[in-house]
């Protein structure tokens, strides 16, 4: 038997295991609803991607880790101890970082509509760079920093025209988008022309991103060469010098059985082939290579730990299998209407003879988890686990009908330790006047 | 010039008001992203409610205010002075509503899969009704009543198997429903028979719910019969007396100006003559009639102030005009694609002579909140209401991209009082460990 989670297994029990953990015994310790992690599987992650870069590009470059996809002030220490450096994109991010401990100029700060007050925060704190936006940012930047007798490095968010192919919510780098200046009409060259006459700015790079779980090597070597090419351009036209290429993030998952994700490294791989031809080709100097992998590093180390309460057949419909969380701290499913895989922890190699909807708690019909699923035969009280939702569930959760909002629970050595405590009834009215 | 929203104004200074109050010096004294709401036409909505059962049905009802539209300390401060009933989801809504002193026997607990744990705590604070989805959580209601000695009064929830033409995610009364039993295949007729055995359940009323943003009385007339002759049913097969029939929400607002929503007081009205006449042919007692409007009582009261940030004129595709908040306080239109009216809040009265795309500032492509709205020409710094966001935006909202959730504001009287405080970068890592 094997699972859409490397990080998973059986024990002599016969109970599905994280990083070597009984999750029944993990359930009976934090409760249910609980996100659980293996911390284990989020380092291999990241060194996956360090890794790769030393392997394929003499470790000229930085991961970044795109941390709205899990942000907490755990993630940013294990961050800080791989050796990474993390994307941030508000105050809130910036903040919850730094509480951490996270070194200042290794954060990059993104964002398609950064406050003033977010701008100071972060100039304040001495962030490594400010990934801008567009040019009545980039003034404000410009003039924070005069104020402050600051230089600050930035780097454009540029729309290199490349459309990836993937779901349409989800899908940025073409220029109908509210993020970054457009390569095809003018706007990046204009931009950076502007930047380079500003006093308190530094332009040290270029960034794009082209969309999300992405299960291609090509679309990334197309955005590598138009960015590079761009990257000679303004050396040959202006001297301007850009010694940092941020290619984002955007690399595929395995959140079910037909979903077929790249190996990571080979992306680097793929993508300094084309960097070091371009540079060559164009006499420019090798840019250092920036990377922003989220979800490929948290979410297949994680899953949703539920108790199943109500079962209810409709005989020659449907059977409702309901847990006790649901669209509150998943609501990817209604959202984007993805989709999951789910095992049961007492059974998780029994024969899947029942096709069953796990629904949530909430009081909504579209409040659903999983559309359809086979699994083995299901009883009230039977633990289950939805798989892969380490990424944009904890951090997309809501106290939508005031249910509070699971824990995060890391796994580590084969040890739990609490990274976020679950939400009490008394945080749900802490701020009610 | 009329709004979608009654309760908007514009002053001396031509600047939009809400409850009599300026936006602008409510923005300066609270900020932005938040909530503004009138307190007087919540106020008002609930006697348009409780008003319609003294004028149509001799005052023999209660008003339920669906808490789960909106859902904090202060709102159950405003239903307790009205007179109304409330019905809680959850725990976690049931918890609110006690810490703000609302009594406890006008309580309806509803919900597809309450917990173990929930219904004690339910039980143990002595709700007024328990309104029961299916047979486990009966078994369970009775097995822990016994334990306390006590009896509880319960509704059942009932499928009437009416389809009210409405967005298919928020559609429920379906036999495809994880809510509640079904009348057309004797599951309704087989839990009343269970129930009545129970030595301590006392079953008290039927409830059934129909849909959502409702905007025809038939559906409600159709219901209101099916329900009526299904209590005449078990009258006359098992004796057993139903004497509440509450019939729900679903009432539909005004999002925008094609909506047309039916008087409120017309549903009681209209409704209340079908009950008597088939209490008559049937030849029953007149029940009890409850409804449970949420939406329909807070969304036309309250409306979102942002500040307006970064604009991105695309030429020939699209303006993006980007908000200080976006799909953390508002998900509905990521979620359902719901519309939107937005005004200027110094510019109210102006041509609308720009078609423009209203987005958040999440790290999203799909974070947006109105697309493709008219306003008057729009400048970065001014600030924008969206209207019509009393319902499902506070209680949905996420600290997605770790954005604090913005702060309730009531005016009453023409004068603003905080109902919830805005959330601080303190609060988002509280429970962080």
């Amino acid at each position: 038997m094997s699972f859409v989670m490397k990080c998973l297994g059986i024990n002599e029990n016969g109970n599905l295991t994280i990083g070597g953990c009984d999750l029944k015994e993990i359930a009976e310790a934090y409760g249910t609803p609980a996100y659980i992690m293996d911390e284990d599987e989020i380092r291999a992650n990241c060194r996956i991607y360090t890794q790769s870069i030393k392997d394929h590009y003499d470790g000229k470059g930085l991961v970044l880790y795109a941390s709205k996809a899990l942000s907490c002030k755990y993630i940013y220490q294990i961050m800080k101890e791989e050796g990474m450096g993390v994307d941030v994109v508000s105050g809130g991010e910036l903040y919850t970082a730094l509480e951490a401990g996270f070194p200042n100029e290794k954060i990059y700060f993104h964002g398609n509509n950064k406050t003033v007050e977010e701008i100071a925060f972060a100039l304040s704190k001495g962030v490594g760079r400010i990934v801008v936006d567009n040019e009545q940012e980039l003034s404000l930047i410009n003039q924070l920093s005069g104020e402050s007798g600051i230089t600050t490095k930035v780097l454009f968010r540029i729309k290199p025209g490349i459309d990836a192919h993937t779901h349409s919510f989800i899908q940025t780098g073409q220029i109908d988008s509210k993020f970054g200046v457009a390569l095809e009409n003018g706007e990046a060259e204009q931009i950076m022309k502007t930047a380079h006459q500003m006093p308190n700015i530094e332009v040290v790079g270029v960034h794009c991103h082209i969309g999300s779980q992405i299960f291609e090597l090509a679309p990334f070597e197309l955005a590598a060469e138009k960015m590079m090419n761009f990257i000679a351009d303004m050396n040959d036209r202006y001297r301007i010098h850009i010694h940092e290429l941020n290619l984002g993030g955007g690399f595929g998952i395995k959140y079910v059985e037909e979903d077929r994700p790249v190996n990571y490294d080979r992306y680097i791989q793929a993508v300094s082939r084309v960097v070091k031809r371009v540079a060559k080709e164009r006499n420019i100097a090798l840019p250092s290579i920036l990377m922003e992998p989220g979800r490929s590093i948290v979410a297949p180390a994680g899953l949703t730990l539920y108790t199943v309460g109500t079962i209810k057949n409709i005989p020659g419909i449907r059977t409702y299998v309901s847990v006790d969380g649901g669209m509150g701290d998943n609501p990817r499913h209604i959202m984007y209407g993805s989709e999951y895989e789910a095992a049961l922890v007492e059974n998780p190699n029994g024969e899947k003879t029942n096709t069953v909807t796990v629904a949530g708690k909430c009081c909504e019909s579209g409040d659903i988890l999983i559309r359809d699923i086979k699994l083995p035969e299901i009883h009230s009280g039977d633990l289950l686990a939805v798989l892969s939702t380490g990424a944009y569930n904890y951090s997309m959760a809501s106290n939508y009908n005031r249910i509070p909002r699971p824990p995060v629970v890391m796994i580590q050595n084969g040890l739990p330790k609490l990274a976020v405590k679950r939400e009490t009834y008394e945080d749900l009215v802490r701020n009610d006047v």
